[in-house]
């Protein structure tokens, strides 16, 4: 069982989160609790860390915001002890969580759950774990896996307890066919495969952290979004299919839809490079220097050329790396060789996700098609075995998902 | 260097005593830092664990409210770094400085300070240790030393790498011959002596923590106490002599004074129990039930007999604990045997304390007459070797203090 800042945002809250271990427990079953930092606290202790100094030592960096989870474990350990649960605390160094030395975004590389394992089976002892940190391998520093660690941390503890299943509470009561709030026909999703939740989570669905997908399909840990808002009372702890979403292999998945859910992002900016030579080494040329500077470049777009002499390259970049990403480009003219940088703030990437249009061929004909009808101008497009996304005017992004929610039959 | 909560309280402060710490290091000294919690922050966490449960697990409350030491130590390392002094933070686990497992008031058992040594030594790095923690010897959970345990750990810690002296940075500068907000002519003492300081700090003035001077004269840790307020640029690194008090062995002191200081307290009740029995086990029937009931008995002075049949048995506790001491007593009535209590809530005790007193007859003798002059009436008395303390009416505490202080030649 996961939870997040809002859902141990105070004490009143944390209580709330002891009576759904509670639940759980009484229900029979064997668990470990996975909590992040209180809201609001792990920025505050960033904010500490950069007053102290701009540029400060990432070792210090994490003792300093991994106190947050420290906290809320042990204040959750004695919330559970007051309605009658045994629980301990246990910090990454203790369990010990092993990583990396790369602070501030540490990788998990062993956990070994056996002692947990041991407590629950002999006294019935909750285990309640720091989110979000570990213990460095090779200096037994304290480590953070950087934002939304806590999500990767259950993940882990989860495969290492060899846990049927890692629930994770949070503030919304699943993953939807899209956002609800553009879409009021979004439907819940009962179960995602963990291929088309990586897209969804790496597309800008914000409810998983995109790590902990990929572990959970690595290791094979069944992962379930669940709200944390709902009353304790009310759920059913000994119910099959609890409201929420499964995050889970492909093969557990019965009847698989074409199309799972559109996910999109308005923040993007479009950079266009003209009349490059179509010739090995332009990509690295554009690619390294941005690379070098730190910015992290999603769609890539090169057509064939059509004189087999000269082709046109585009690429996206967060809006927020727009200036310094056209300023790279620009620096680096000479070495790159072309005639004109076309560029577009106000642009937004639509992504379709199905592991279905593996075998359906004509998806996104479909999609093309519709958006066509709607007189929405489609500026780039790439695709993957599961997926495609379109870039179009930022303007058109509401009206587009919408169009391809009702298209792809997810409307409810 | 040891720096508590108020001289950490904000970014600003702390940037503060990273220039006191560079100052010593610029001055070619070899320094560890032990720091508190930003003020305020750990009664927000003591505070928060009372609310998960009044009754709460002192393992959990310890994992709580050791985070605040642990955020501190690691911004100060951030802002000694961004002042170009090496720098690194640690953990009581780390380090490890390892204790008891008496949660909440844990003893320290051993710290190898070999680490910290060797990193100076070779890299000029400066520890900077996170105060009032350690680790259990046995668990390996955290533990805490009790409010005002950073003292301790810095008294600790400076045993620890056989430091020349262990200077603590605090809101005064220095200890006084009494509290100067009763007697402006207070003046700061340059050296105390172990055995005066402890009779001092249990005797109410509040610059030190009792058990880091005791630690102190145990280990023979020279402990200087000094203001964290002081421009850090105004200090000179190599004087012999900066503004502050200097905590030795007697044999340090050459110019021993009869009378060093005057502590008081004024939140003081008195209990006499008259007409108990003058036989053994009498103070044990009163003793006894009070120590069950926690309460700390402060002062307790008994007659011998006139009649070697009877006897009146005075005690003092602190004034919150006076309700519950007499109901105890009275609850204790026919175990103990006697046939009235006399109490008193408006009563402070006044101690006069110096090393000097044990070669010098009758000091006690002038404070009897010079406050008999004022028509101060004495209520009891109670003598040890280097001390003794006055119980009066609380009304004339000021009046009293400030008399002895003249009486003994300490006004500036």
């Amino acid at each position: 069982m996961k939870f997040g800042g809002t859902s141990v945002a105070s004490i009143e809250r944390i209580r709330n989160v002891a009576q759904h271990v509670k639940r759980e427990v009484d229900a029979g079953h064997e668990v470990a609790v996975v909590v992040s930092a209180m809201s609001g606290k792990t920025n505050e202790l960033v904010g500490w860390a950069a007053e102290a100094s701009p540029l400060h030592d990432a070792r210090e960096y994490d003792a300093v915001v991994a106190s947050g989870e420290q906290v809320t474990s042990g204040l959750l350990a004695i919330a559970l002890q007051a309605v009658g649960i045994q629980a301990r605390s246990w910090q990454g160094w203790q369990i010990p969580i092993r990583t990396s030395d790369a602070h501030g975004a540490a990788r998990i590389l062993e956990i070994d759950g056996g002692e947990i394992i041991k407590r629950f089976a002999e006294r019935k002892e909750v285990a309640v774990v720091s989110g979000f940190q570990g213990v460095s391998k090779d200096t037994g520093r304290i480590t953070t896996l950087g934002r939304g660690g806590s999500d990767t941390s259950a993940v882990a503890i989860a495969a290492a307890i060899r846990a049927d299943r890692c629930d994770i509470y949070t503030d919304v009561d699943g993953v939807y066919t899209t956002d609800p709030r553009v879409v009021p026909k979004a439907k819940r999703l009962e179960k995602v495969a963990f291929e088309e939740m990586l897209e969804l989570a790496s597309q800008g669905a914000k409810v998983l952290q995109v790590r902990s997908v990929e572990l959970g399909m690595v290791h094979n840990v069944r992962v379930f979004v669940r709200s944390s808002f709902d009353k304790p009372e009310d759920i059913d702890a000994h119910a099959n299919h609890p409201p929420g979403t499964l995050i889970c292999s492909e093969e557990e998945i019965v009847e698989q839809q074409v199309v799972t859910g559109i996910a999109f992002s308005k923040d993007e900016a479009q950079i266009s490079v003209r009349q490059v030579q179509d010739k090995p080494g332009v990509a690295a040329a554009i690619f390294g220097p941005l690379a070098e500077a730190n910015i992290n470049v999603d769609m890539i777009v090169q057509n064939v050329s059509e004189d087999g002499a000269t082709t046109d390259l585009t690429f996206t970049v967060p809006a927020a790396d727009y200036m310094r990403a056209k300023e790279t480009i620009t620096k680096a003219k000479d070495a790159i060789g072309y005639t004109r940088l076309d560029t577009a703030t106000d642009v937004a990437k639509v992504s379709v996700i199905g592991i279905g249009m593996r075998s359906h061929a004509g998806v996104a004909a479909q999609a093309f098609k519709a958006l066509s009808a709607r007189n929405i101008n489609i500026r780039a497009i790439t695709t993957s075995e599961i997926k495609f996304s379109l870039l179009i005017d930022a303007a058109y992004t509401e009206l587009a998902v919408r169009t391809l929610h009702t298209l792809y039959g997810l409307d409810a």
